[in-house]
């Protein structure tokens, strides 16, 4: 071909379960929060709007774009709640990021595990300017694909070894069980979401397939908890009761995407909430008293895939966990990209063409 | 490792190249020109929103998403006008089409090449419409990266076969005439652009670089002329002295979306417009005298690229002009994620992980 071809490095599913491996998932999660602290700190310098969705019967696609100065970055994300009837993962993604500078696609990558690792550890973010620091047993409702992650990102960052969990699948627990062994963690099956959270310093409910779910009620949640609502992430999809809410100081991401997609979309427009990024910046306090119930209403924000795939990308440098993609054509001359095509016998003089 | 994965077709640069060259180019434009038609037909099908935009200093970064019922598609398109200047191409895209009913991403393709592609073929569609019938000679003011996409679609479709053509940069036309040998079409360089216009029945504008230029002045317009203009596709960037468009029937692609980036964004935001999809649906008139001035205000479409996205993957079947790359993780079961690192040392209870 005339002309270099821009390469653009991928990482695919295969390399990203060995990146893993080799980095070790408690290590991964502690390296991977402080590159979401780094942008959640410098929040104000990312060009940010809500997602862009497109529903259907089915579920919902979404772009989750965001940029800083340098740095482009964007996941492409479905929600497709039944696809599990179907042997398919209700959730699946990747993501891209590209030079601010020239806009060429610098790197893309599979973000199913990625946001799976991201989603955990910015709950366990959340949860360490959040929770009591005298916390040691997490309740763990929802056994599904991503209650493993949310266990350990919550050994790594806030020295869990200790979990109630439940879910209304008799199937999810053989296999959260099988995965866990090993991990030092103490688990206990409950017989309900009531009795998971008798005892526990923080409750996180990462269930699906709900819509309007009450996986939580009132009188389940005593003082000083922290909730880590996972779960409830796009319209007319909640997990909590509403009274919960009104009893809580609700921390959440991006509050125009929240609004509409979070446990808040119970409450009022105006209803006050904390942007997390403030209280990692110091510029607002996290939990303030013992008895305090905080809640860290998570759908999941651009942002931390913008961390997720700056975090992957550099610890690919000068590994084989990536291989080079042609996704961009560049002809030496820039405004020659006819020429590309003159070389291979598909350019305008030749028989190919000639009609 | 444990559970499939779900291969995506990846068609890169090499790969578009060689499509391209076995297709030949005049036949693509051809086949293309039906697939655009076939969406614009069914234009009510579609979700439509104008693009996403993240703009900097630079340029600009574009994510098109556009669905029907079946299939979702969006293109990554970056615009960054000085980038020739570091031997970088000024736009550079890929492309992606997902299923809708699963969400699952299913193709991906380079779309810097293709862009070209769908550009050309759907001013040549426009022109099918709105050109006279009698139409023999197109001026070509601009002979950048798309010009000899722009000349071939409109001798694939219209025939034609005489361009009288004209770039400020006197480096552009010896690349040109160079990718243009036989091809059957007889080249005339003027010394102007107001040369260039003279005598020609359509008259083709597709320039780059440059803010509120006037390419085209109102005194160069005769009766009866079709205007392609191309080159004026961002916010604060046009071609044509606004007096040409109120002198003109202008055609659209989607007015949200061109009032803001069009060469009508220099009227008022009712000035009527016609939808080019109504045109060719049959629901309004394309040209209806012989001394009507049209106008294509062209600023590209997330249809038009979806309809080019579904051509490309119609294409690839069964051909070698893509490959399987593992974009998507696939467990057995889609709630046990973490089984797939499991069994490569990653998960919970292996060595790499004990902290």
């Amino acid at each position: 071909m005339e002309g270099r071809t821009h390469m653009v490095q991928f990482v695919g599913t295969q390399n990203m379960i060995d990146l893993v491996g080799s980095i070790g998932l408690e290590d991964l999660f502690r390296k991977l929060v402080t590159y979401i602290e780094q942008d959640f700190i410098r929040w104000n310098q990312f060009d940010k709007t809500p997602r862009v969705a497109s529903h259907s019967d089915n579920g919902v696609i979404e772009l989750m774009p965001t940029a800083d100065h340098d740095l482009y970055g964007f996941k492409y994300v479905n929600g497709h709640p039944q696809n599990p009837v179907h042997g398919l993962q209700t959730v699946t993604a990747f993501g891209v990021l590209a030079d601010v500078a020239t806009g060429y696609p610098e790197f893309i990558s599979e973000m199913t595990i990625a946001t799976a690792l991201r989603t955990a550890a910015t709950s366990a973010m959340a949860a360490k300017y959040l929770a009591r620091e005298d916390t040691k047993v997490m309740a763990l409702i929802g056994l599904g694909a991503q209650a493993e992650f949310q266990a350990l990102a919550f050994k790594a960052i806030l020295g869990i070894r200790e979990l109630r969990v439940f879910d209304v699948d008799p199937a999810a627990y053989p296999k959260f069980l099988r995965n866990m062994v090993g991990s030092g963690i103490r688990i206990t099956e409950a017989r309900s979401a009531e009795e998971a959270v008798m005892g526990a310093d923080i409750i996180t409910t990462v269930t699906a397939d709900k819509r309007r779910a009450t996986i939580l009620s009132d009188n389940m949640i005593g003082a000083g908890v922290h909730i880590n609502a996972v779960g409830g992430d796009c319209p007319g999809k909640t997990e909590l009761q509403r009274d919960i809410l009104l009893r809580s100081d609700i921390f959440v991401e991006f509050p125009p995407q929240t609004r509409v997609e979070g446990e808040i979309q119970q409450l009022d427009a105006d209803y006050p909430v904390t942007e997390l990024w403030q209280v990692i910046a110091g510029e607002k306090p996290g939990r303030s008293s013992p008895r305090q119930i905080t809640l860290f209403d998570s759908v999941g924000f651009a942002v931390e895939d913008f961390s997720a795939l700056r975090f992957f990308r550099d610890q690919v440098q000068g590994t084989r966990f990536y291989r080079d993609i042609d996704l961009i054509a560049e002809p030496n001359d820039p405004r020659d990209l006819f020429g590309l095509l003159a070389r291979t016998g598909s350019a305008a003089g030749q028989p190919a063409l000639t009609s």
